[in-house]
């Protein structure tokens, strides 16, 4: 398939790229530039070489990469042009998944859509469900890309509504179920924390079809046995599952694009093992 | 107390600003490139030079601004160019909502309040509460800002999940209840649609002291007279009263920035009005 026409839907390049290279791993370019080595701070885009480097070393075992604006968003100027030249560096087979949670009403979200994946050229995006269905309507008329909406997160403030019990089920179930109803093209996913294990087995029944985007996965330490045994949907789109500081900041030294690479190869192998033992229980 | 020192708190320079002009409107540069007269089109930054003209023409009747990041986040470069010159060009003791409906988990949030508050300078800006309270803990750490949490908002998507009842009551009740609680640095404030008229009685009743956002007044026709019942907090800070397309749109000849402030002093002077009706009863 690979040498055939590029699949038009987001899912199925993911599914196809995942299963010729054998990953799951999404590197997470979360660039605090605090966190970049010193021997490229003085450098006028010090984000942009930085990714350069990443990518360079981990195209070919990354199954896709996540790119989060914040970081990006709060260097300015220079920010910008770094985001803008990481779309531009990384190689056309591997997608890319803008991790921006944005929302607005109608009007507002279709500027977000074309900022996201015109302005921008991601290839995937993540979204807030909380507006509600015509908030996002303007993203999900891409059909050929990917939209990844907020369900479960893995950080503490979940409980404050994400597990609020609305009529005898937790809000981020009646999230899943809504964006399952609203999945009429086949292009919206589901963001699941990792650290939420429990969950992940009753989110997969209770919406088969949706892929999930796992953050979490390393310094945040989730389970990745939970993730193999219930993260692909039922038709076998993978679950993306991805680490951030856990790959880029590997090494704060000159080798911190080969300790990139280790990482993700370390992971891949990792979650490879989880599904040969999934698979043999 | 306008020529002594500026109170450090957003929604106290808001009062006294409101106290001063009279003014409860704020103007929303929801600068949609395409409804830009043509004749501002052939400009490098046509979205600057329209909002220069708007501001020159609003800024003495006008409560404060409402940036819309998403229509200058579509325009790419020259987009960012606009962002940082409407910025730089509204009159300091003018306050800026930078409406962006941010919000990620705590490393990620960190950085969007940067860029909101350091990168953009915003005297305040609009977040989602979906992720719960560590998500907006950066933004509330800036105690002279403005953080205005989504509430209820006035598109047909609040009844997906804002409406959902949950232990009885309605999600946005919950979220505004818990931004109550999380306004101990008294910096907090909600956004709430004009049109959803029939719950700002029970909203403000709710949260007596969380100033209001009200969007929607104008284009999409919400009622002044209950926003301007129940719109102040009961210590007296007034609901900022937004409307976009229906100023900087009000013409879309050479004479729109005329057209703008006749439109701002129209909408002031009907909130005036109401206010005199509503005191004589």
């Amino acid at each position: 398939m690979s040498d055939k026409a590029k699949p038009e839907k987001f899912f199925d390049r993911l599914r196809i790229r995942s299963r010729d290279i054998g990953s799951w791993v999404c590197v997470g370019l979360d660039v605090e530039v605090a966190k970049i080595p010193g021997f490229l701070q003085p450098l006028k885009h010090p984000q942009a070489e930085f990714c350069r480097r990443i990518v360079e070393a981990t195209s070919d075992v990354a199954l896709c990469y996540k790119i989060n604006m914040a970081f990006f968003e709060a260097e300015g100027l220079s920010g910008y042009h770094s985001l803008m030249e990481t779309f531009a560096l990384i190689p056309k087979d591997v997608p890319v998944i803008l991790d921006a949670k944005r929302a607005d009403i109608g009007n507002t979200s279709k500027q977000y859509a074309r900022a996201c994946f015109e302005e921008f050229g991601a290839d995937a995006v993540t979204v807030n469900p909380y507006l509600g269905h015509d908030a996002l309507e303007p993203f999900l008329e891409y059909r050929d890309r990917g939209i990844y909406v907020l369900g479960l997160t893995s950080n503490p403030g979940a409980k404050d509504f994400e597990l609020l019990v609305c009529d005898g089920t937790p809000l981020y179930e009646h999230v899943a179920r809504q964006v399952a109803r609203w999945n009429t093209r086949g292009n919206c996913g589901l963001v699941v924390g990792a650290t939420q294990a429990d969950s992940f087995a009753r989110l997969r029944q209770l919406v088969p079809e949706l892929p999930f985007l796992v953050p979490g996965v390393g310094a945040q330490g989730g389970s990745i046995e939970e993730v193999v045994r219930h993260g692909p949907t039922h038709s076998g789109i993978p679950p993306v599952v991805n680490s951030s500081r856990g790959i880029i900041f590997a090494s704060s030294g000159e080798d911190f694009a080969q300790a990139a690479r280790t990482a993700t190869i370390n992971l891949r192998d990792e979650i490879r093992r989880a599904i040969k033992t999934a698979e043999q229980n």
